[in-house]
């Protein structure tokens, strides 16, 4: 068993993971730590925890290495930055859920965070924990990036039809829709019952944090400079994202050869999965498994390919993730402890 | 036209009144009151205010007085019981739609709101704005204390019943339903869409509110001391109130006294209706109109009776009851401004 | 009053009509026809409809044409184009909701459709009914083909930024999202309650029959030859339509000139309302309201422009815009028995 | 690994234990048979086993036999009782998930489900599938009848209190509510999203036959004849069932000798969970897991007790209990393949 910490179990991401840690069978939940809520029951802030007697510690550092040897950092942007030199440091294993580490260019951090990046040295150690293209690097590795859920659903999308020259890489649309768990806990307005069911809105249009995740990535995979327009929406359901991306088709691209680049890619992958020509994920293929479901539609008469990519954004989009990258880091079975089948219902 | 002020006019039920009021044909907002928002435009609180050009003010008594010949008072209870005297006292006809004018026995209000009742002199010159019992009150009246939602529902279920003496009054159970907006605009995580979508739960148990008022009324309209117990929960939904109650008949009532007794209450009224025994309403048949709209089933096996009521809390449980007062004690057309017919849709 | 016949008053379009109709001060409801439930109450299929007494018809045109001097015609494509013929010979005033006559170009229709027009000299005389383009020949008309919702949508976002040559005229993408009553009332497992609640899907991807309403309207309107991409997607909301619209910019278009452009398109209608450079309308600004609603926001970055557009599917984009047409044709105040505030809530 | 068939594989409740068995980490899906799509791939009906080949097959019991040493049947009724004794007779171990065999007086069932039993002989060997109650014979038995969603939910409410003689036998009543997919999978208007989201309703109320299983068991496990009130409502939810009970104290009964109660009859069970004195289960509490969540709150004013019951109803209430009960017919860990931890979000 291999013993972990949960830094912010309380958030919507932190207890998606406690429920998947719970139940690995090679994980050992050593410590669950929350500053809001240390000293209670997990069960207090989540009554689904009421079956189990996990007590939410304050999570200091030092108690902390002495009783994990691996540990998910579960906090905003801002605040990983400054707890994971410190993990680092006394030589556990670190997964970080957040923003700070995602960037080879920290600049790019700075121009679309609006702050300085303060740990760029152990930036360059970071690996982008997306096993379908670093999962060399990452069963190597001490210290993950984990990837957002926007921009997971994105780049797997996108990466394997750039890298095979597939479409323009300049005048890519993503528009992009997410459940409301994707904004995490919070005491909103916006996000309260009355303001968001039966309602559909776009939000931070032309500039959301993920764009310049989803460019970098998609630079660093495929080569060369992207730049491209991504427009988030929140629908009204808790979890899950679809992205219906458009791009142009370079002369002579057929459905036939975007299958090819996406089996070329994705064939032995665990958690991806690309649908046959015109059939499309829906959220409910998705939802409750680590799955990112890949479909595709071309239009000759346009010279356009419409794809449609979908994830559970708690899941293949954050927790699930982390622990598909912890079990690789570990040398443990991929999907041991995640589920490749959606609840649907 | 008749000038009106709305005191409270960006609470979830003052933004319902103001949508009645701005559309009424004979009323004239001449003061749009938000103590939060003053000096904001309507729509910046409420978007789909947008076609129109309402600025909302800090609401003096003294410019409300000038301006207005009756007020709406869309206030938390407490705040009422503070407002209410002033507009009294310059003259001007008030629709109080807070809990702090709705006891005859200002005792019962002070143990079920828990502070004590300052204004008791002119607690007894408040009408219960139930136009069902007490129309001919409401026709002369200066000051409404318009009825509760849960309360509304409820009442107009059990009191022709109790009247008639059909069902024993004692035992009765009022298994209540209400959409997220009867707890207002807040920013509670409790009513975040997270917390509340694919959820459903009982709250307040044994303890709303409410009962002591649906209590107090009954016994007032149908004679004699009523003790029930009355659950309220909470429906993944906007809007709607379900009341399930369940009542003891008396030795030899039949689905044909019932249906009698209805009819007698309730067949020229507007907007309460009550269907053929064994047809049960439902939220739809309702939200959107200021209806209320009752069936019942009766069990022979067990000696029960089973009434289903149905309102829109917004409607019929606060604004739309509210403006029907309203035009009551001006004497117009009831229906003005109101609608019958639910959106369904 | 005007007597006025629904003929299919018992689809989602034909219901949301009749709630509007039996409102209007100017209309009197003579006949309300439905195939299917003619004998029975429209309370008995529409249950919010019990306080009224109407009884479904048979339909017979004779019977309707000596009844009605204006009909609705809420059938699907293929039976309007049998039976709007019968009522123009008899004189009467037609609003059909339906596909069959929206199209200058029958070939069009014939194509995506995928069945001959059996009425193309009757086709000629139609008006499409979108006041914003055509208030002048609505005026005048006696039959009207009522838009689609996607298009009217789709049109109003883009018509003024084509016609005055801001954007590129090829290149743009409409990403629309519709609540389930776009797909009307239909027992169908794809539409029930466990197949869509929580869910999210694209559909009819570069296949969708609006698509081509849209581009000839467009075409119409702003002059030259529009091809676009056009991706419906199905909210689990019921009502609503928010399409998301890209577009690339022509050189030196700045924020201001797009609102001027708008502006002087739509400043003066009554439905039609622009937001300001980055406010972006959401589906409760609109749904319940005949409005559309626009907002944009330009990408300087990247030379593109966002505009995003809402309806209320079944009344802008169907049974309000139908009203409307229907004023305007009897020379009655455009918005008499139309809101223009939304439900909000 | 035990070869097990799924007879029904494509229902509602039929999917979701083939979710849980695929999972099972002892069990073998040997066939899984659907008479409506066999030859089909289980991803063709839902779209979630993409990552999976699994063919759905006609079923012939000769060939199952064969296959398979145990058996589950999602049929509805009427079908079980054809199917189950072919099993038996082969020797197979057979849960069964309809209403055929949950009687131990087939008169009652031929009253409530108004058909004849043909099968009485076979039905006294079946086990009520309840591990609370019967886990002893569970463990010996060949033929489990697993008991309704809605029964389950109220006897683990009522039992405990009825048995230690806290409660009186008559005028209980239990008002319960249940997601959509409670209904199963149908192609009816009544469930389809547009008529059931933001709906609510009450259905079969007086009459639904789960009332007779309730009385029934309540009757075997406490002793003494019961007849109460059950009022089934749908929630616009997908999942989950929550049922408000009501039940006269007897004199002296305190809070403390209901919570006794309780612990006496739950607290060794993995799957059924007291909480304290006034704290109530929310759906979200238990959705997603096997478990049944119950609290509950005196009123000392009535001499009443509310008691709010929670589960799953397509997992403790079906496919969950039904596998439960697998595990005890063969000797294995209770909880294998199944959660006890909700979903939440």
């Amino acid at each position: 068993m291999i013993n972990v910490g949960v830094v912010g179990a309380t958030g919507y991401v932190g207890a998606e993971l406690m429920r998947l840690l719970q139940a690995h069978p090679q994980v050992n939940i050593a410590l669950a730590i929350s500053k809001n809520f240390a000293g209670q029951q997990m069960a207090d802030v989540y009554a689904n925890f009421s079956p189990l007697d996990i007590v939410l510690s304050e999570g200091e550092v030092e108690q902390i290495a002495q009783t994990c040897s691996a540990v998910f950092l579960c906090l905003p942007h801002g605040q990983s930055i400054k707890m994971a030199p410190k993990f680092i440091e006394k030589g556990l294993r670190v997964v970080d859920l957040s923003g700070d580490f995602r960037y080879e260019d920290t600049a790019v951090y700075e121009e679309w965070y609006g702050m300085a990046h303060t740990e760029k040295q152990l930036n360059a150690q970071a690996v982008y924990g997306m096993p379908e293209y670093y999962r060399q690097s990452i069963a190597g590795a001490k210290f993950i990036a984990n990837p957002g859920c926007y921009t997971t659903t994105s780049i797997l999308a996108l990466a394997p039809l750039l890298k095979a020259g597939l479409i323009n890489s300049s005048g890519i649309v993503i528009d992009a829709k997410s459940g409301v768990t994707g904004a995490g806990r919070q005491e909103k307005l916006a996000y309260s019952f009355c303001e968001t069911a039966d309602n559909f809105k776009a939000y931070s249009v032309v500039a959301h944090r993920h764009t310049s995740e989803i460019e970098e990535q998609l630079g660093s995979i495929a080569g060369g400079e992207i730049r491209l327009l991504f427009t988030p929406h929140l629908l009204p359901v808790k979890r899950g994202i679809l992205a219906t991306v458009y791009a142009d088709l370079q002369d002579g691209v057929t459905a036939e050869s975007i299958a090819d680049a996406y089996g070329k890619a994705y064939a032995k992958e665990p958690f991806t999965h690309v649908l046959q020509h015109g059939k499309l994920p829906e959220l409910k293929y998705v939802v409750g498994s680590n799955n990112c479901m890949i479909g595709f539609q071309v239009s000759q008469r346009l010279g356009k390919v419409v794809v449609v990519s979908c994830t559970d954004n708690l899941l293949k989009g954050a927790a699930g993730q982390a622990v598909h990258n912890f079990n690789i880091m570990h040398g443990l079975e991929e999907a041991t402890g995640l589920s490749n089948i959606a609840w649907y219902l």
